[in-house]
């Protein structure tokens, strides 16, 4: 039995580190290690993007087990294996670190800290007033464990918490909402909006000019799920015309965010570099290893991805 | 029996319903009110820097409440009444207010936004590493009710956090020291320090090149409380050595910061206006009337400052 690995930037020690604590000796195999006889050896995938073509090579594959909480780096491959199942990552450490992004940007609006930015420039002392956090509402979509924890971590400091999933969803303290038919409604009721919605077809420009529309007058987005959920034009139309008064972007399009893009040179949009919560390679090794120790044993490991809904 | 009330930018309205919820009708007396036989009524003053020598006419005061947490701006009139005790503001609102710009500026130091602000003005695509926050070191100076709960929320987020006050103090998954002899251990174990403590003159520049020299080098400095517990020309080349990597600070020696002060030209320094925890009048009003009842029925308001302490 082998394993095939595949992450450009990986730190071997790390893994080597989380394989012998969770007990497993087996042959790990990258892309110059395989022949036409030891890929029927491979049980087991560990990848992130791996090139195109190679994962149809292992016909024996159980699983396939995806470097990050997105799988869309192993299912654009056209010849990637329809049958065999992916579990993706699901590191409380990332968790953590989405919900740390998220706080921190909810706050640095709610209470101005980007327009004493501005301010400082101009050296010029001139204090916002807030409203109380209860009366600031704050709309997460999507409600995986990350928006739950967001939807907690935010209703812990007393924001006034909405989520909206496609299934219904119940969160203690939180208003949530599902679907599309509620949709609207939480555009309504967020002062702050939050993107986490994975990318599939159904949210690809989810958030467009219809969308920000509906939203109150002079609030804010957070993406930091995936770029392509935002309609560019139409976010940068909004932030212009001030229905939108700023947004907090890390993620993109396409990454890097390109020399000369609108959004570097917005005075009202906070880019960064797909930064809210890049993997934790330690963190991420021992969650793998010990969903695959799991598999040898003869358990199920999770979370397995659903396909067709595209998380 | 009446009450004097000294805030020049008091919202009347907030006041009186807080007044009518807590069942006073007692007569309110503004400075203009005043008269040689009125004065011996006032048995309670509720102020925000009441103007010199209007405290010492009221020979039958009880209390006097201040419109906020610090005291200074009556204790700095030398003719306020020595013997009557202040209650100072202690609002549930502004431990709140405080503890978010607390944990928006350790996030905005810890996850690197300070620095891709600065890499947006260049167009730079470029992701720091951060370190876990269980291995992110931050240390609290003050450890009264808005120390404690941003100590708490801070460790809440798995921050490694520790911290000071004069005396000994337990917070459950906090590291306390307390005392002049610890508090070389504090700065020591300070990636992000936040000073909270009250100004007396024993804080007076408590923060100056020698305490920056023991903090770790590449450290952050919060400052929360007062601008004069810190050596303004000492932070400064600390900033420019490198050795204190950038600093927030919401309070200054002189208030508004004067034009051209150097902490608004400074790349990493990040000024805001007295804005952490600026007094939310409707529950600053609805404390001081609770605490008024309280005197009024026999029971004795709190807290009370202890003035050789200062707080």
């Amino acid at each position: 039995m082998a394993i095939f690995f595949h992450w450009t930037d990986a730190n071997e020690d790390v893994w080597k580190k989380a394989f012998k604590e969770a007990g497993i000796d087996s042959e790990i195999l990258t892309v110059n290690d395989l022949t036409d006889s030891n890929v029927e050896s491979v049980k087991y995938v560990i990848a992130w993007a791996p090139p195109q073509g190679v994962l149809k090579r292992f016909s024996n594959l159980k699983y396939i087990f995806s470097i990050g909480a997105g799988v869309t780096h192993i299912t654009d491959d056209p010849e990637a294996p329809e049958g065999v199942p992916i579990v993706r990552l699901q590191d409380d450490m990332l968790i953590l670190d989405m919900s740390c992004h998220i706080l921190h940007w909810v706050l640095h609006f709610h209470r101005f800290y980007y327009q004493y930015g501005h301010y400082q420039k101009e050296q010029k002392w001139l204090r916002h007033r807030y409203c109380d956090n209860s009366d600031k509402r704050v709309g997460i979509m999507g409600l995986g464990q990350t928006g739950q924890d967001a939807c907690r971590r935010l209703a812990g400091l007393g924001f006034d918490v909405t989520g909206w999933a496609r299934s219904p969803k119940a969160i203690g303290g939180v208003r949530c909402l599902h679907g599309n038919d509620q949709f609207d409604e939480l555009l309504k009721s967020s002062d702050i909006l939050i993107n986490l919605l994975p990318l599939t077809p159904e949210t690809e420009n989810i958030l467009n000019a219809d969308s920000f529309n509906k939203m109150p007058a002079g609030s804010f987005v957070i993406n930091c799920s995936r770029g392509a959920s935002i309609n560019d034009d139409d976010l940068l139309a909004a932030l212009d015309s001030g229905h939108i008064e700023a947004a907090a972007l890390d993620v993109f399009r396409i990454e890097p965010l390109p020399q000369g893009h609108p959004y570097w040179e917005h005075k009202n949009v906070f880019v960064t570099p797909h930064a809210a919560a890049p993997s934790n390679e330690g963190s991420a090794a021992r969650f793998i290893s010990g969903q695959i120790r799991k598999a040898m044993d003869g358990g199920t490991p999770a979370p397995i991805v659903d396909i067709q809904r595209g998380y």
